[in-house]
């Protein structure tokens, strides 16, 4: 399967392989996605880039993307590695669905990453550490799942509804609309 | 308050913008920023861009950004309204944080905006549309919702835990590192 790997033509490796190469002889394809996804993690910290966090996608044995936690260097609070890598993984396929695609992440997806990967239509998410491992480190999505529990008006972020029925036309606008690109 | 529109020297107005005008002497300026991320979400429509949705995110009463979906034209399904609002809004400040920001989005966030807007620390949210109306115009996020709150072996999307092991070490190394931008 090492076709997988050597295949993209417009993305020469990472520095970040070296640890994949040597231990790849004796290590499934899964596991050598998942290995990947660690490596850019541990790169992205060792480069000062970044979180350590790292996601690849992979389609039919192949990686499309993969991407480091880019937050800091991009000035970008949505980019997780998962976004980051959803989003190049559609550049690379020219569209919106990566449907037929599966995500090695090295962390537990947050709520945020979690719905990108759902709107993005990924078939399978495979994961290494988990949201309580990333909690240790300073890294904590809890308080989102807390928030996400909890009924609007209770929850710390304050949210205010208003003008619903002026916003009503835009959807009534696309119900009626012809030739729109439904997704 | 006409100072937050019109000192805007580097984003002139956008053709959406013609409602607002008429409207305008009899708006409060919550109103204003809800009629323009309105006017977003219907403009889109009207020029075949994308989905009804649009965000405009302020601070100190001023616009810093604002933007419809992009999901389709930009092949991002990560591109919802409030998601490119954040991006936008970012890269003006020159940061990943958008403490001391207010969105006004023209329907109530999804899981995946809902998380960028957490992690990007905007002050608080406005919205119009309600996802019960979006759900009612096709675009559903209810399962999302729903998914979250299952346990991850009982969700429709497949999960796999493996390599936390190998992954902790990157964790580590971020415990470890001196010099790291918390974020």
């Amino acid at each position: 399967m090492l076709i997988a790997f050597n295949n993209e033509k417009r993305k020469p490796w990472l520095l970040v392989g070296v640890s994949l190469f040597n231990k790849e002889n004796n290590m499934s394809n899964h596991e050598k996605f998942m290995q990947m996804a660690i490596d850019l993690a541990e790169y992205n910290v060792r480069e000062g880039q970044g979180g350590p966090f790292g996601a690849v996608i992979v389609k039919d044995g192949m990686v499309l993307a993969r991407s480091a936690n880019k937050v800091v260097p991009n000035n970008d609070p949505t980019a997780h590695a998962e976004v980051s890598a959803i989003r190049l993984a559609c550049q690379e396929l020219g569209t919106y669905s990566l449907a037929g695609c599966e995500i090695y992440t090295s962390c537990e997806p947050c709520p945020m990453c979690l719905g990108a990967i759902y709107w993005a239509r990924i078939d399978k998410i495979y994961y290494a550490n988990t949201k309580a491992d990333a909690a240790e480190i300073g890294f904590d999505d809890h308080f989102i799942y807390q928030e996400l529990d909890l009924p609007m008006s209770e929850r710390r972020l304050p949210v205010v509804q208003m003008m619903r029925n002026e916003a009503l036309g835009a959807f009534k606008l696309w119900s009626e609309s012809e030739g729109k690109t439904e997704y």
